[in-house]
C-alpha cells in the first residue's frame, strides 16, 4: 500500500516530527499533514480547520497516527491518490527519524541458525527456545533513525550489529491467534540491535537479560512498508560494513512465523498500536558469529529487500564518568 | 512537598485521566486542572484561556506533567496554597489510575536478603549482582492503580506478589552521578511487582530475562508521595493478604542506594521524566521467600510508611486461547 517514515523538521516552534510517504522510484517524499491540510482547504475548510483536522490524522507520532486503524491508512491512500505536488521534498537530504515510536519493544530471537552460532557454541541450546518464541524487552526512548551516528558505550570494546527485520504492529489486541495476529501487523522496517557484547556477556550472568548490552542505542529504518507490498518469508537480508558485505540471510529461514510471535506477544497482555517487535538476527547476521567487530567510524549499512537501506555510522567511545563501587560479595 | 496521584473521570468526551494532588489528613483530593483553571479566571483569564493554560500544565499524563519540571512543581505548590475548596473531591469512592504512566519502568533486584532468599537458594548468588545494579526492563502498558483486580494469566498455577518501592524520575539526564541522581527522583510510590513464578522459572532458562512471567500486570499506587517528605532509607514496608500480615521490611536494608540505581540506569541512556524503577523485593517481601502462592479472589495490600496501602484483588484465572507448537529440537 505505501511505504510511511518519519522526518523532523525545525521551525519557529522548535524542531517537530512529521509523517510522510516514501516514493523512492520518484526519489520523493510527501508531507502527510500537510497534504491533507491543502486537500481540506480546497473543499472548503478554512485553514485553521484543515490544519486541526491534518494534525489529527497525521501526528508528529507514527504510533499515534496506527492507533486510528482504518481511519489512518484510508487517510494516507486519499493523500496519494494526489495531487500532491505541493507537499513534496525530494528524498536526498531529509533529517530521518525512527519511522516508529513505540510504547513497548521488544526483540526474539527466531532465526535458529543464529541461536546455534551464539548460544549453541556455549553448549546446549535451552529447549525454551523450542518450546516458545522467547523475547528480551529493549528501551524504545532510544531508538536511532536512518542516517544518525550511533554512540559508542565508555565501557564497551567489542560493538556488533544484528541484521533483523521489525514488524510493526497497527492493530492491537489481546490472546490473539496467530491468524488474527496476522491481521495485526502494519508493516516491516529494518532493525539494527546494536550490541556491546562484551558488556551484554557480562550482565547476562545475572539471569534477568540484556540491558546495558542493548539499550544504547536500536536503529530502526529508513522507513515501514506496509504488509500488503511483501511476502514476510521472501526476503533478502543483507549488511555491508564500510562497503564489504559481512552477512547475507534470507527471512524465511525464521523459526517461528511472524503471525506466531505476535500471537504469543499478546498472550496476558494488551498488545498496543504501535509496538515495535525485532525478529531475531538473521543466521550470520552479526559480527559475533563472524569472529569480527566494529570499530569507531564504521559504516553499517543493511539492506532489506522491499524496505531499503538503514545505514549508521559509529561514533567515537565516551568517557567513563562513574563506576558502581562493588558490594562485598555475600 | 504533596501526594499527587491520577483518577479516572467519565465524562461526555469518555474516560479521562486527571491529576490530583491528595490529603490524606482531610480525606480530600485536589483536581489540579480544575483548581488552575479556577485560579486563572479569578486572575482574569477569559474561561476558554483559563482551560489551555491548566491543561497544558496539568494534563492527564504525569509523565508529561512531571516534564515541565520547576514549573510543574511551582504550579502544584500554588494550587495547594488554596483556595481550592470548589476543586476538592472526598478521598473515598475514586477510581485510581497508576499515578505515574512511565515511557520506560525497570525493576532492579537491590535487596540483598531477597537474592539469597530466592536465587541464593538454587546455588551460588552471581558475582554481577554486587558488581552493579542490574535490572530487568518490564511492560509500562500492563500497569494497574490502586483497587484495580489483577488479571490471573491462563496458564500460572504459582501467583505471587512482591514488595517494593517504585522510584518515580522527576528530571532526566545522562551519565549521572549519584550526587546529580539523587536530584532526579521526584518521589516514590509502592510497586507491587505481581509474578507467575512457575512461567517466570520456565521463560528465564533462556537466558533473556522475565516476560510472560511478570508483565501481564504491575500494579502501583496508590499515589507519589515527593521526595522531599520522606527518608527513603527510613520507611517501613508490610504485606498483608486478605488482612493477614506475611511480610515486614525496611527500605534501609537496600544495598544500593536509590541515587546508585539511577546513576546507573543512567549510563549510556538518556533517563526521561516520568521513568519508573523498581526497588526490588524487599527481604521475604513476596511468597516465594516465604513457601506461600496466592489464590484467586485473595487481596493483596502493601503498606509503605509516608506513602499509603496499594490494594488490589486477584482475578480469576484466564482460558487458554493458543499455544505455540513446539519446534524440532536442535
Amino acid at each position: 500500500m505505501a511505504k510511511l517514515g518519519r522526518v523532523l523538521d525545525v521551525g519557529p516552534d522548535g524542531p517537530t516530527a512529521r509523517l510522510v510517504a516514501v516514493l523512492p522510484h520518484e526519489k520523493l517524499v510527501v508531507d502527510l499533514a500537510r497534504a491533507e491540510r491543502l486537500r481540506l482547504e480546497r473543499r472548503g475548510a478554512s485553514p485553521s480547520a484543515a490544519l486541526r483536522m491534518a494534525q489529527a490524522l497525521f501526528p508528529g507520532s507514527m504510533a499515534q497516527a496506527l492507533a486510528l486503524g482504518e481511519i489512518f491508512l484510508e487517510a494516507v491512500e486519499r493523500v496519494l491518490a494526489g495531487p500532491y505536488a505541493d507537499s513534496a521534498l525530494p528524498i536526498e537530504g531529509l533529517h530521518w527519524l525512527p519511522p516508529i515510536d513505540p510504547p513497548v519493544m521488544r526483540d526474539c530471537l527466531a532465526f535458529e541458525e543464529h541461536l546455534k552460532n551464539t548460544l549453541g557454541r556455549l553448549g546446549p541450546i535451552p529447549d525454551i527456545y523450542y518450546q516458545i518464541p522467547i523475547y528480551y524487552k529493549g528501551n524504545p526512548t532510544t531508538l536511532l533513525g536512518h542516517e544518525a551516528e550511533v554512540p559508542w558505550p565508555a565501557r564497551c570494546q567489542e560493538m556488533d550489529f544484528e541484521l533483523e527485520l521489525g514488524f510493526v504492529i497497527g492493530k492491537g489486541g489481546k490472546d490473539l491467534t496467530p491468524d488474527q495476529a496476522k491481521g495485526c501487523i502494519f508493516g516491516i522496517t529494518i532493525f539494527n540491535d546494536f550490541s556491546a557484547r562484551d558488556i551484554q556477556r557480562q550482565e547476562m550472568t545475572g539471569m534477568l537479560g540484556p540491558a546495558k548490552g542493548k539499550d544504547f542505542a536500536t536503529a530502526v529504518g529508513p522507513w515501514i512498508t506496509t504488509a500488503d507490498e511483501i511476502d514476510l518469508l521472501d526476503l533478502q537480508m543483507v549488511a555491508r560494513v564500510n562497503g564489504e558485505e559481512w552477512s547475507r540471510g534470507h527471512s524465511g529461514s525464521i523459526m517461528w512465523r511472524p503471525e506466531e510471535l505476535v500471537a504469543y506477544i499478546s498472550q496476558d497482555e494488551l498488545l498496543q498500536p504501535g509496538e515495535l517487535i525485532g525478529s531475531g538476527t538473521v543466521g550470520l547476521g552479526c559480527g559475533l558469529e563472524l569472529g569480527r567487530f566494529l570499530k569507531p567510524g564504521d559504516v553499517v549499512e543493511l539492506e532489506v529487500e522491499g524496505v531499503g537501506i538503514l545505514r549508521n555510522r559509529m561514533g567515537r567511545p565516551g568517557q567513563v564518568i562513574w563506576q558502581p563501587p562493588p558490594r562485598r560479595t555475600g
